[in-house]
This record gives structure tokens, sequence and C-alpha cells, in this order.
């Protein structure tokens, strides 16, 4: 019998988070506990290690995501156990993952079977504290902006056009769109509002590209909060308030220093939205591991023409990032999905569907070329594969001069990854790398969604609706037409059409409108709309959920 | 030149949280850090010692609160410095304080001058995540319930008759009164709402009074969010995510262990709201220390009247402690207030205002004796009291066989409160403690709080609205009838009207309406509109926030 992620993670033999320290040199005021098996670290390292070599940085990206899953993070654990097997100082960075998904459905952010990172109760409960930080800088800096309307609004702020929402880290419906300020003129002005979920905050995204704590409060200052009465932006620095709001954040910017189950050490720091945000962990975190390792496995939100995209043209160019290598994971079942198999038919034999499948991997081993990053696939093995299956997978790659390994590292942990760590190192020191981001920022807005388009996606062009276009050009006039782009578009699908799987061709890109997040430093490009507050299903799985009378999390995976 | 209290907390030499717990012969794995000077203890402390004879409890209470300020949790800090400068192994347990008036006013939480406890940035700030963790799980209770709204209403909730509010950690008038699940069929069930302050919300209470952790879920599930069509109650049991709230409580219920500035142990924890809650840091932490040292100096907020009288009718049941001896706080500058004073002419001599201010501290002399527990005055001293004044109030004392001390432990920290911690010492050793709640649980509604209005308020009776009237006839149905009485009352009189400083005489206590909290134990009696969503200043504090580079906080006090 399989045993469930929770038992294996429950029966690891964890180090305390000193020995981890230890093992990474770092100096003892470098670090502070958070329970005997999380800490803290301080930016102080980033200072110290500045002028030594960073380490290598692999990024874990997949083809298309599917409901049948690909194992991206329990791939980026595997790889970075088994890199450390074989000899390489090797550190993991990952997302932190929000707690409110994890009250509707069963599962947990932290990879599986035996590649996770622990503890990982503690990792998907409130972990140490920086999403709460967020929720309440980003409340703070709401209350702060009504309290600014309702003391005289010196700012003349229209109250019709105020764009910083409220959030909260959980999955909540009932507040996506509300009234706020009712009551009468001593209980503030009304107004229409909503609540987002946390991770999709802009101070999020900023937390995650900011390189430092200076850094971090230009970028808070930047944030656009609403327009004036002459349809002027009003930011953070209008209302003087980035100080506290950095205030706020100051232990939430240290990255998180964790393990997995081999006791590799794991960077766990900040987590935005894939979609309205860039997906990718802080650029402190990357950076740090890099500094403190000779590897670094990272992962990006989605699928390559989401994930990796948005890594090599937004997170490289705030962090000051190499990527050395990528890893594109794939899963047979997924590819059969793409390939036209419903979810509930993917443990039957299919070759022919996988086949069809292929076509979503090809395009995104096109797109990772065309990036210049050297690439390999990486099979994510599950039980019901066969092995007809995984051949085909195989000899596909083989016929076509892509490199490919099989991984294991859900069944064996750092063991079953070994074939791929050695294939990355091999990529690493002898690949051909002429990395490069897609597009060059200073180009117009629309050419820089065309390049995406066509050169990712795959797409045959792009169109705009009128908003988008009138608001390219309030954008000139604003100054904010040398950001990069962050496109906001259904992580399914290479198109804008969620329905449509494998390799679609010959579409068209729409752009509803944009939205400016111009402390994180990018325009995000809304192909659709975008759920930035979910919510939960008809039986949550806070249902199942408990806790002993000793500490111990009963129904969190 | 005064230092500030910032100035004189940065200054200060803190022991490394590992050396606090040595000293209370903490086993090594009974506690984990939270950075280098906070952690967290294990419940398994009450369980070793559970034979343990209890430590002596010292109540700190105050004469009614004024604009002046009179620094209860000054006097707590510093006697508890005091008590362990004269040989007692004390410990102290005090209220976490809440993060969303610190954005508003500046001024923390955490004692003054040189009784403080620190690291007080992080104390006033996150500290170890509670807050957050009560947030949380308020918030997802409130998804759950309104989810179940949309997902079919099985439990047939009146949407009109939902008490169950929303909170956040922050002073935000606009959310006071809000609309929520507007946007049509797919964005929740319409209703009216709002947003409480965090420390108001019925689960800090339940923290504040639950034993261990199956004492808090059974208190969880017990709370009421709603009523159905039938007018019914419905709770937290029949939505059956008691486990799931528990779960996300399960770190915020281990008391935070911190120091003050003479090394003297503290345990932070909890910190509910003094009007519809009971004002007390939690039965948990109370009883640890208790356990841990031969002294508890522990407070209550607000006046005598009211602190003190939560405290001992129904912290005292909740957590079976005992109290040993109350000093009641009072400062010259708030008698004078209470004498007639306005708080402009304060730094001015006036003992004619200061004898008829007496008057206040006066009735809450009276009504410690009527509990029945030992008690000694406090004189919290400020630079700016006379001689004259001084004099007058210990020689007031003197002639009415009232035990007093003079309290200078702001300007000389533990030094300056040997003869408090004396005279404290002499009365729990020697004083006749005969002390009892001041009601039955049994009896009446309108009995217990006729008790509490004669007897601790010097009111002449008590009249009820219609509605508060009915309401007792419905809790008589419900079984609600024999839980203690938690008053709402204003702070600043001993009667229901604030302007009414001193001793009122001959006045009624009017009671508006009754608010049940059930999970926490016992039922609210609003004398008149409670505040539970504080608004920000026109000039709010956060706006001279800020953090240095190497992260150290500007504008916090």
């Amino acid at each position: 019998m399989n045993k469930s992620d929770i038992e294996i993670a429950q029966e690891a033999k964890m180090k305390p988070i000193s020995e981890i320290a230890e093992q990474l040199d770092l100096h003892v005021d470098e670090w502070e506990p958070h329970g005997h098996y999380k800490a803290k670290l301080s930016l102080d390292v980033l200072k110290r290690l500045d002028s030594k070599p960073s380490g290598k940085v692999v990024l874990v990206t997949a083809i298309s995501p599917t409901p049948a899953g690909e194992g991206k993070s329990t791939v980026s654990v595997g790889l970075g156990q088994a890199l450390n097997r074989i000899g390489k100082k090797t550190i993991i960075a990952l997302r932190e993952p929000s707690l409110g998904p994890s009250m509707g459905i069963k599962g947990g952010a932290a990879g599986g079977g035996y590649s996770q990172v622990i503890p990982m109760e503690d990792i998907n409960l409130h972990f140490t504290g920086d999403l709460h930080a967020i929720t309440s800088a980003h409340n703070a800096l709401s209350a702060l902006l009504d309290n600014h309307i309702h003391q005289g609004n010196e700012l003349q702020i229209d109250t019709r056009r105020v764009v910083w929402k409220r959030v909260l880290d959980l999955n909540d419906r009932a507040l996506r769109n509300v009234v706020v300020g009712l009551g009468g003129p001593v209980q503030g002005v009304p107004r229409e509002d909503g609540f987002d979920i946390t991770v999709a905050s802009e101070i999020m995204a900023i937390l995650c590209l900011s390189k430092d704590i200076n850094d971090l409060k230009h970028r808070l200052s930047k944030m656009v909060v609403a327009y004036n009465y002459s349809k002027e932006p009003v930011t953070v620095a209008d209302l003087g308030v980035q100080g506290a709001l950095a205030l706020l954040l100051k232990d939430a910017i240290k990255p998180n220093l964790v393990q997995t189950l081999e006791n590799t050490p794991a960077l766990i720091h900040g987590g935005p939205f894939a979609n309205i945000a860039h997906g990718c962990n802080s650029v402190m975190a990357t950076r740090m591991a890099s500094k403190l390792g000779d590897y670094v496995v990272t992962e990006a939100g989605f699928g390559a023409d989401l994930g990796a995209e948005k890594f090599f043209d937004i997170k490289t160019r705030a962090g000051d990032i190499e990527p050395a290598a990528t890893v594109i994971v794939a899963t047979a079942r997924a590819l059969k999905m793409h390939g036209g198999v419903a979810k509930n038919q993917l443990t039957e034999e299919n070759v022919g569907a996988l086949e069809r499948g292929m076509a979503n991997l090809e395009k995104h081993v096109e797109t990772i070329r065309t990036f210049g990053v050297p690439f390999v696939v990486g099979i994510n093995r599950f039980n019901s594969d066969s092995e007809q299956e995984i051949q085909f997978i195989l000899d596909w790659c083989a016929e076509r001069n892509i490199e490919v390994a099989l991984s294991e590292v859900w069944a064996k942990g750092g063991a079953g990854g070994e074939e791929l760590a050695n294939k990355v190192v091999e990529l690493v020191e002898n690949g051909t790398n002429t990395f490069e981001p897609i597009y060059d920022v200073s180009l117009p807005i629309i050419e820089k969604i065309e390049t995406i388009a066509r050169k990712v996606y795959g797409a045959s062009g792009i169109e705009l609706s009128p908003k988008a276009k009138r608001q390219i050009s309030e954008f000139d006039k604003a100054g904010w037409n040398n950001l990069p782009i962050c496109m906001a578009k259904t992580q399914y699908s290479l198109s804008d059409d969620p329905s449509k799987l494998g390799r679609p061709e010959g579409f068209i890109i729409s752009i509803r409108e944009f939205r400016p997040s111009i402390g994180a430093g990018f325009i995000v490009a809304l192909t659709g709309t975008v759920m930035t507050m979910p919510g939960l299903p008809k039986k949550p799985a806070a249902l199942n959920m408990d806790v002993t009378e000793d500490g111990k999390a009963i129904g969190l995976f």
C-alpha cells in the first residue's frame, strides 16, 4: 500500500534547522529560528556573499497543466535531492502556499510522495506569517486610503475609481463584490469594493521582485491605488504610507529556510498569483539560494507559456538572475488529456492519445529553445503509466534530439531523480546557453504582447478591445510604457480559450483590458476574466479537518 | 532628558529566550523559539506540572481610566521585576496588543519607561502570529457560513439573522457596515454584514478562556453564528467546522514567552476586548505562569468595575484561578481628572481636585473588599506629581487603614517597585483572603446584572429595554441562563454615562440588549453602543512609520 503524503511527511527524520543552517555555512546572526524546523534568513546574507559567484539556477517548468496533475513541485524537490546525491550542493527555492485553497480542496502544496518539503503542516497553514503580514499591509493601505477620503479627501480621490481592493488569505466568494462605508456619515464614505485572495495582492508581487528593503519601499511607493477627479493616478507615495507598509513587511521579506524529506535545504518564500502576477518565489530567495549553493532548483507557476515566460521576461530582469538550465515536466497522464482522453479514463493505456498530446510538449520545447536556455524533458512517472507509454515519450524525444529523463522522485525520492540530475548537470556544464528575454522592454506595449503571443503561444496575432487601446494611450502619457508585460491568460490552453488543449493553431489572443502594477513593475494584460478570489466547493475540505489533543493536523492533505 | 520608551527598549540587554526558558526549568521539548527573543510554550507544561501547587496570582487593576493614563501595564511589569528583586520567583502574564490601533495613534502596549516587556516592536507588530491565526479562523468560519448559504442552505439560515461578522486586526471604519455577496448568482448571496477588529472576535475570548485544545474545540463548536428561519440558533457544530477552526489555532493557543527589561519572564498571550469580552490574557498563560513561578502578576482591562469584576467573576471560574492579592493602581493625575481638572491642566498642583477625585478610588476599594481579596493601592508616580499630592493620597489611605505603596517603576524599573512588592508579599502571606465571585451563575440573568450594578458600580438599580427583556425569555428557552454576565459599559465612569467621573450616585444602569457569547461562555449585556471596529484619526501614526535598511522600526512609539 502506498502511504499518503502526510504519513510520509510525519515519519520523516527532520534535522533541527540549526543543522541545516550550519550546512549552509550561515553565520549565527544571519538566521532566526521559527520553531525547531523553520528559520528566517537575514538579507545580510546577500550582502556578505555579494561578490561570490552565483550558483546555477535551474528552472522547473511544465507542459500546459491539466486536471491530471503534472507534479512540478514534486519534480523540483526530487531534483534538488538528486543533485545533492550526485555531489552538487543544491538548494531548492519554491513559492509558499496560500491558506485559502487548503480549506476548500484537500491537498497541500509542498511536493508529494518522497519528494516533499517539510514540516508540511506548517508550510500549508500559517508558516512563518509572511502571507499574514502581506494581508495586514495590504488592508492597512485600504484603511488608510478610506480614512483619507473620509477625513476630507485632500487628494481628491474619485471614489468610483479606487483600484486598490482589499484582501484575505481565504477562498471567500461572498467578498468578491461588496459595498463598504455604509451606515451614515461617521462610518466612512460608501463605495463599491471587493476582496482578492492575498496571493493576488500587488504587495505579494512586489515582495517577490524586490532586491532589498529599500527597493521594496520604492516599489510600494509607486503602487497606484486610485485615480483622482482629474483621472490622474494616486499612489502610495501620495498617501505617504510606504514606510508603514514596509515596516509591516520587515520580517516577511526574509526568506524562509526549511528542508526536504532528505534534508536538502529549501527556501520557501513568496507566492504571487501566476496569472495577474508572475508566479515565482521571491528574487531574494532565489538569489540567496544561488549564493549559498552551487545549484538552485526553482519553479514557476502554470505551464512554460506562462511560468517560464514570466520567469525569463520578468523575474530574471528584476533580480539579475541567469537561468542555467530548464526542466520541462510532462506526464503521460497529462499528455493523454491533451490528446483528448477524459480524466476518468487516464489509468487506461492509450498511446494514440498520448501521441496526439505530444504536440503540447512540442510547443513548450520550441518556446524554451526560443529563449536559448538548455533544457531537458523530465517525465514525472505515475504508477498507472504503462511501459509502452513511457517508451513512446522517450522515443519521441530521441527522434527529435530532445534531452529527456525519467523521474521517479515521487516514489523513490532523490534516488529516483539521478538520471534527470545528471542530465541537468551535463546541460549546465556543457550545454549552449544563449539566454535572452524574448522582448525588449522599450518596445511599444502592443509589440511586446504580440511577441509573446506569436513566439510563446503560437498565436497568429492579437486583438485589443477599445478599452485596452484607450489604456495604452493613457499609459504612454503616464510613462508606463517601458515595463515588461504580465500576461493573464488561461493556463489550460496555449490559446486564450481553456477548452483548446494540445497545440491549437491559427488563433488570436484578445486583450480585454490592462491592469497597471506599477509597484511590481509590470503591466498585466487580461485576456479574459481572471478569478482573483476563489470560492469554496459544496463539501469543503474544512469539514474533515481536525487537530488532535497533542497538536497533530488531521485532514489537511 | 528622559529617554523614549523605544530608546530604552532598544538599549536593553536581552537574554536569549533559551536562557529565560532554562531559568523556568522548562524541558527542551516544551518550548519553541520564534526568533531569538520569543518562544511559544507547549501546553504539555500544564500537564507535567498539574499536581504542583500553584503560585500566587496577583491581579493589577486600577481606578476608572481617564485620558491622563494610569499605567497599569507599567506597574504590572515593574511589580514583577520588583518581586524578583526581593527574591520571589515571579512571572508576568499580560495581554498581547492589537496591531490596528498602533497604525492610528502612536504608542505601544507593552509597559513604559524602565518597566517594559521586550522586544517591543515585535510584540506590537505581528508578534508570534496569534492574532493573525484568530483572524484566519474567524474569517474562515465566515467564508464557510456564506458558502453553506450559497450551496443550498441546508440549515435554513436566515440571511437577515447572521450574527457572525467578519474581522480584521485593523482600525478600519469603512468596514463597519458592508454588504457582501453582490455581483449576481455565482458570487454568493447578498446580505448585510460588517467587520469587527480581531480582538473583538468571540474566538479571541474563547482562546483566552480555554484550558486546553479539547476545551477550545468544545467552545468553538458552541458558538452561535446565525439563526434559522424558525429563529433557532445555528452553531459551529451545525456547520461541522470546529475541527478546522481548532486546526488553524493549534499554535495560537500556546502562550508566548518574552522578558522584561530586567529579564523577568513574561507570558503574553491573548487580548480580548474589555467591553464585549472579559479583557484578560489567556487562562492558559496565567495557569502556566502560576505553575512555573511562585508569583504571577497579571492585569485586566479598564478599571476595577470592569476588569477586576470580570477577572473575578468570569476568568477565575473558567480557569480555576485563585486570586491571592490585588493592586489598585491610581495616579494623582487621573484622580485630579476625576475631581474635575481638565487634561491640559494636570501638571498643575491641585490638592482640592485630588481630594474630590479620591471618591473614585474609594469605590473601587470597596469593590475589591466585597470580593474578599486582600489589596494594596499602588500610586504610579509621574514626574509632574507634587510632593503634596502624593502625601495627600498616602495620608488618605492611612486614615482609612488602606494599604498603600508608592510605585516608581516607570523611572526606576524594579527598584522603584520594591515597597509595593513587599506589601504584596505581606498581603499574600498574611492577609485575609475570603475571595468569592460576587454572584452565583445559577441566578436569573436579571439578578446577576443587578448584583454587579449595585455592588460594583454603586448603582441604585437597573432597567432593561423591551428588546433585552424579550431576549431574556429567549435565552431561558435556549438554556443560556446559567452563564456569567459580561458587562459592556463605558470604562470612563462607574455609571453608564461616560461624562460622570468620580463616584456618581443614584444612577440606573440601562441594558439596551444582550449578545450571547455561548462559546466563550458568557452573556454580554450592552449598556450603550459599543465600538467594535475603531477608526483612524485624521493624521494616523502610520504616516510617521518607517523601517531602516537594517530592519529597525521607526515611528512605532
